[in-house]
């Protein structure tokens, strides 16, 4: 057991889909680009919103407008949970009981801290690249008014587990002579066909981030 | 503007991204089946629990075991914050400040009462038909331990936004005239290749629910 597992971050319900190891963690954290974040506000009122992050090396990058308030109350240091969910498949069983999803999920808790300067630039490329990876040296980069108006903000991932699910139904004993199918119907998220910006000034070919991601996925 | 735009939903990031319409809500609302949770523990301490959930008419349901930490304190009275989040698109603009995602959300402020009786099987088939329509109806249908080992919460629609953005990038003026692709990259969730569980005893065809999805997505 690694570092990550506490009291707070153990998996109770169905305890054999938690992971807490490092590198399982970091593989879902590196498989997606949209996380949740929840945080309270006074009277025990909880805030939760849905954000693009960028995971480096067990370190998490968010950013936002200066003046959000997400922003501002992670920055004050208010106590954070992060989630990033992936569904893989419907399972579907011979009993409704036992319909289930595949999914990869990752829970973090934790805090966040504000970076500057070099950490800054690096934290904002870190984000694009999750999003599509090479688009950040396409795109102007930001000037110093851009930077100004935007926070960055660092989440150490240092508790926190992963809940998997895998594989195919898990039927009761009595229901595997039911005539009803089971099986599994995978899900992933797919990229259509680009659409040109209709201001653009000429034919411009489409950039390598959006040719790799269609080839590659 | 309707009764669900209270102080606390009020969009203030972006402002005209912001909808307030029940049905504006109920259309995102049905376009989804995974919902993320927030509550908040002792201490300010947030909790954050991706789940399946429904919608019918104002009205969301979600389940879980009896047992579960988030069940039972939702149980309790907990204020939540829940939260849909859907994907539509990459939007590559010139500048890297620009970049965004098209994207649908709502998030609603409430608690959650537990449902019983009637209402609890009405409240897991629906649960069960947003994640597959017509799945209910071909399996096998919950017997009286599995719904003892079940909770079923209802979370009305009361206080909650949508924040919604659409259409190709937004570019400062300078930028139109740089030589880089802009436009959008749409994403959605796709259906793969049905795998049948391997213990299937005999070859039985793939179900109408199914087939449906394939092809109506």
């Amino acid at each position: 057991m690694s570092h990550l597992l506490t009291d707070r971050t153990k998996v109770r319900r169905i305890p054999d889909r938690g992971k807490y190891q490092e590198h399982e963690l970091f593989e879902i954290l590196d498989s997606s680009f949209l996380c949740h974040i929840a945080f309270c506000e006074a009277n025990d009122l909880p805030v939760l919103i849905p954000t693009a992050y960028g995971h480096d090396k067990g370190f998490l990058y968010i950013h936002g407008a200066t003046t959000s308030r997400m922003i501002k109350r992670l920055e004050e240091g208010a106590p954070l949970c992060f989630c990033v969910t992936i569904v893989d498949a419907l399972v579907l069983a011979r009993s409704a009981f036992h319909h289930s999803l595949n999914y990869r999920s990752v829970i973090v808790f934790g805090t966040a801290e504000k970076v500057e300067g070099e950490e800054k630039n690096r934290g904002l490329k870190i984000i694009s690249d999750q999003i599509l990876k090479g688009r950040w040296e396409e795109a102007r980069p930001p000037n110093k008014k851009e930077l100004k108006a935007t926070t960055v903000l660092k989440i150490q991932v240092i508790e926190g587990s992963a809940k998997v699910r895998t594989g195919p139904p898990k039927d009761d004993a009595e229901d595997y002579s039911l005539d009803t199918w089971a099986g599994i119907l995978p899900l992933r998220q797919q990229p259509g066909k680009p659409v040109d910006d209709p201001t653009l000034l000429k034919p411009i070919p489409l950039p390598d981030s959006v040719l790799n991601f269609l080839k590659n996925g």
